[in-house]
């Protein structure tokens, strides 16, 4: 059978180093470095050819200098005659450009698969895609891994479950995703609705569901600028939730994110490792990383000998 | 400048008539028949050599057909030498298979999306997909154009409009389209929200929002077998909805569709004629038919002339 | 080595069947249903990762309901990480339309090609081919198997061989076929050459060769309408042969097929069963089927382990 | 408008440059040579920006030097930014190569296909292909030219018509060759069927249908050793044909076919100009040269400024 | 004649900008900004439908930032059905990494030209190549500008020319640039031979050519750290020249690159302005920059109206 | 593991036999011959099936013969299912044609790259690649070795190394090859530079180094017509050298370059075996060979059980 090897970029080292520890691998021998002019220098100082070569590089920010790494790793494996090279990208940038939302925007989304594969990517891994329909813009397999199994088994464990609390969607668009969280720790679902109400008018937040009383879980894809969020966390507040909770997969947290959620009337904000935490989030208290590295492991193991992916999730969504 | 021309596969040939007249031209001269054996005969009977050719074909039932004459239209085209092959679409089939609901499933819209482009097509004109990331499955330009503003103008004109009306989502991902619709006819919006309480129990209907006394229009972009149209009719007669409309873009009306909304308590169900109504529907008093023929000339015209098509709809969604 | 599975459509299930089981093996466990409004439903219920997979599918009619299921079925076990996908199409439709028959046709046999490998597929194993350089419409490898050897066993079996016999080319074209099948029974050959006399009058059907007091046998590679057949065998009968029967691979027998030969002077028709008899000609005494699934079967096993397919015909053709 | 410019390599100059005056241009300025080590050397000495460029090369022998010449001229005009190219090719080498003959031969005619459209290639137009199917080896735009309305028009003028002429397929696929001029000139048909009888002996030269006292003319698309041809020759004549005439389209005249024809009792040989005709059958007297060069022309005029080419043949095949 | 339209990203807005003006144009109206999560954010206010567009972005640092802009503005303007895009690199980033300079590295040249093809560019131009293989990465056509020409006319106009000077390469890699500029001013050459004398020594600087007494002029593409400038410019005072001067391209000037110039004995720096200029560098006293937009904007007239691009340097290189 | 299976052109048979000897194999059963008409006939006699094929064929005079021979051999393997084709070209024909060289020139170099990739080749081996940016116009996998060190060893064993020699660059972009050569036989090196005066002068040779009783030796990567060789010899000879050695690895020999050599002042001429000597080479007493054939057997076996290739030259480059 091929060697499996695993080669990571600079996005996110720590998470690459979990997971090839949970495969019971150590990362491939490799420098991605820069040249004085800032140019990507890539240096692979081991044999992969015939290889089934995983490369970890999720593409947070900085997001550009993450994906232009990502473009000349993989051909700089492509040629040294790596078998397969499938791409494991646990948080995947510009996710939320899958679509034209003005006339003559690029869909950056598609437009990225697309240099991925043409760099020479076979397969690409990833985790809780901001829209599923991404994974037809690869037309090679796509393997998509769900975050919300380990989180919410954590959840139980630490914060039990139950009709006391109640899962949110911050818009329409999540309700499926509150109420994967939802079924698993056995509580109702709510519903934030955002809508300016007229042209000059600011957006005000309706609430769908009755949340008195309760601890009330938002749940999210990601947290960007934390705008809409915490405005969520105030109209749960405004509206009667005991407490008020956030749980989102990748925590992106640009510009003012972590102060608005310090500020923020929300108790704790769970989050997993597809992103490296930022210095300030980890500084404050309101933060928890749920680890996604062993589904990742585990995904990547069960690919490389051939096993199936999706039955890793069979009984969880 | 190069030679306009239309040409129309058998799926919705009254409808690309309508188009044909409204830009002025006739439908080009072509005959797509069957051989004894099924196979699709494709006869263009006029030349087409460095010509713009827009080919009308809606991909409705029988979906299947409609694709392969499709696929083999744009061959003939092609090896005629046609300069640049436009597939207008009104209505997209298998739109819905948009991303991997299972494991092991197709994405049939990627994969419909790469055989068109494969037979040869250069452009795509569709009208409301079902998911505006199907934009994405094309390498080529997409233009997607809107029903809602030519519904919304004729329900202005007939219905009249204002706060005797509730526009309500199906569903919880549909509240973008309700919304569109609610702005123009100036009246509030409601979602219904379909869920299974528990593991052997029937879904149950929450009606977020109220609707008490009002005329609600139930919002989507396509009727297939009508279940979850009529059971959100049932849903807003219950919850005190003085009366219920529906207006949707695509009348599929598969199997049981029509006899359902008969039976129903739907006053009206308003469609456009991006696919051709079926002749049960036609008998019926329930359904109006709003074109969007006039649309989608108008579009091919700025097409054809190099004009903004995005402007077509700037001030309307 | 990669594991050996075969998945089949549902152009010809019986024969998938009878393949698998010569090849020791069980078909793999998949649904390819429709949905209410026709669109073609792919559940793959079995891992195929890593797997070599084999599809079986005739594209009989209805030709274009099979091609659509085979792309999707294609694009679905693509996506599902397949290691290789090679599509065993025993009857190939649209192989007429091999060429510009007229001004602006398509060319409907090398369209199809092209959609095949761009759903996915990586190699081809065909059963006579109408013309055989439509093996040169894919990229990849095609295994093109022979059905007259395993005729010409039955017939020399069941009936006999020797000069009391005499093979004929039904047009111009097929002489190959005629000579091929006439070696194997130690027959002569003659051909019957259809020409239009006139612009305006019939097409007159002249013999050429000797077959006065001869059994003659036809020999085609599919029969459609059975016109051609039929008034070939009115012909032959009048030219004084004292028998005539009908050899062909594919039975697709369209329209008038069976009556036509119900009622014609033939004796008996040999096909293939690389498309299921249809229920008027299973209750004709007229047809027998002589399977070639024992030759696909071992074609489909030689492709797996690497041995050489062409071998198979070595002694034959 | 585009300009056009036609361009040749130096496989058959003189037709090329004939083609240039029948379109009123001259020949675009370039050096197609070989530099020391026998590499080609490409020279273009004036613009195709933009252009609509037309390269006229037939691919006969020496046909290696043939192809690469093209391949070469090819890539210099489409990174010179030419705007469209044509290949026009006369004589299309390899174009027998067009299935697999054997285990493990290549589809010459199909690979060199997919190198012409590699180097640059937008479209082919060619004369009386070998097998009409290798117009669907190209993606592209196919121009099909027939030879036979020239040569008919030329040998009615020079050698009348009617039934004291017979036209002769030298085997069973020629026979629409065959048809078509015969219809022209107003006259039957027969077929010379070549056939081994035993597996030791020779091939013995069968005649289908009644030459005795006519003119045969056997009509083929090439004659390549001339083989075929003089025994068809000797055949015909045995079987009491007046004299035989023989009319190719492409004078390849390999090894001893000029030798054989000389010493053979055909009266004349008929070729066109596809192929420049060699010294020695310039200075035999068996030879007339009918030019299909004011064909290609009009062809090439038809293309450039968007009028049917099938047109040209409408009453005549 | 399709409209032509130049838009910039924001590499190099001063350049596009004198570029745009002396072509007779404005830029197109865009903005190429950032989400806060660093996400490119490519809005183009005016269509592009139809036009011959015309993309100006310099890939200097930050050259990760500088390419993904590239790539998503260059798929914008693809979907938004721009007829031609043209590429416009004056400085192509990456240059230097044209081939495997250690096992397992990329080749970041090539990868590079890749992904601008995929993400829709159908043209390159840019000026002074690292090395001129470059341009085969590209399967589109490649315009390839010279710089030399405006710099050796301003040079001459500035500072004269003749046997007073010396042109000297700083490698023997780029004699041919020396070369070129030598016979514009009209004065011999020198080359600098770098060189490791042993295992554990430092590189040594030979000098090959008399400079005793000269104006030495160093010649380069690029000045990225001004170390190998530096260096020989202290091996030419060393060696008797009277003044050293430099002359490059493209200055990248990364890190210490302007402290070594201006701490070294060049006496002035010329450069162009593909790459702005850093403040730094504007406010030293030693670089004097000529630009080169004419000629960009000159190659771009030529482009859209068809005329030659090479003529504009025939005299010249 | 897949079987591995060697394949011979008629360029290079010998050589092809001595790799395949030094790997332990025997040359793949297989014909390659010409038709009448000059076409290629590619026989493979033995089933390839599933192997990882290798195909040595040199690509020097009749380079355009051979280059087709490449292309259908290629077709072929493809075709009768090769698991993968490595194409093993110890000389690249056409490879100083690897840039725009004057306006409109092809870039042959690259157009044969992908012709060589479009027919199918995966992966490709070279020896001494003119300009080593030619890799990266593949986008497979290449393996570029190097004859010095064979060349050196071969050279210490037989005419010792130190001061006595200095090795001498015949113009200046060779200087690396020069110096590698160097570093192996420790001694130090030169460059003849050439270059034309004046408009209408000379090019003169200027000698940089001092060669003065020293043996030289000229070391290039080929010797075409030995116009440049032999006159660096002269200069050599009148700049003092005591006596003048020549190195390189391709022997093409073309036109005058074996009188050239026969008549110059050099005392012999070590090439390699990756083109075969010519007769005229093999009679004079000027040429010695040294073998390549057991490197490139090397890499064979590396590239087949997934070795390091890179690490052949760790040591030595």
């Amino acid at each position: 059978m091929r060697h499996l090897k695993i080669f990571a970029g600079n996005s996110n080292v720590d998470f690459a180093r979990k997971v090839a520890a949970a495969a019971g691998l150590e990362l491939g021998h490799c420098d991605i470095g820069r040249f004085a002019d800032g140019e990507v220098q890539v240096e692979i100082h081991e044999s992969v050819r015939g290889c089934s070569v995983f490369v970890i590089q999720s593409t947070n920010p900085p997001v550009n200098e993450n994906y232009m790494e990502l473009f000349l790793i993989i051909d700089a494996l492509k040629r040294a005659s790596a078998a397969e090279i499938t791409l494991v990208m646990p948080y995947y940038g510009y996710a939320r450009q899958d679509r034209k939302v003005a006339p003559r925007a690029p869909i950056s989304a598609k437009c990225l698969a697309d240099l991925c594969m043409t760099a020479g990517a076979n397969r690409l891994v990833v985790v809780d895609l901001h829209s599923s329909q991404i994974q037809g813009f690869f037309n090679g397999p796509v393997d998509h891994l769900f975050a919300i199994p380990s989180l919410a088994r954590a959840w139980r464990e630490n914060m039990g479950f139950g009709p006391q609390f109640i899962c949110v969607s911050p818009d329409a668009g999540g309700v499926e995703r509150a109420r994967a969280f939802a079924k698993r720790i056995e509580c109702p679902i709510a519903i934030v609705d955002k809508r300016r109400t007229g042209p000059n008018e600011a957006k005000a937040y309706h609430l769908i569901g009755d949340v008195v009383g309760k601890k009330a879980i938002i749940l999210d894809d990601m947290i960007d600028t934390a705008g809409t969020l915490t405005q969520a966390v105030d109209s749960l507040l405004k509206n009667g939730a005991e407490q008020v909770f956030a749980i989102a997969t990748h925590p992106v947290l640009s510009g003012p994110a972590i102060t608005r959620i310090e500020e923020s009337g929300v108790e704790k904000v769970w989050v997993t490792d597809t992103i490296p935490l930022k210095e300030a989030a980890k500084k404050s208290s309101k933060f928890t990383v749920v680890t996604v590295a062993p589904v990742v492991a585990e995904a990547i193991r069960r690919i490389y000998t051939y096993d199936s992916v999706s039955a890793l999730f069979e009984d969880s969504i």
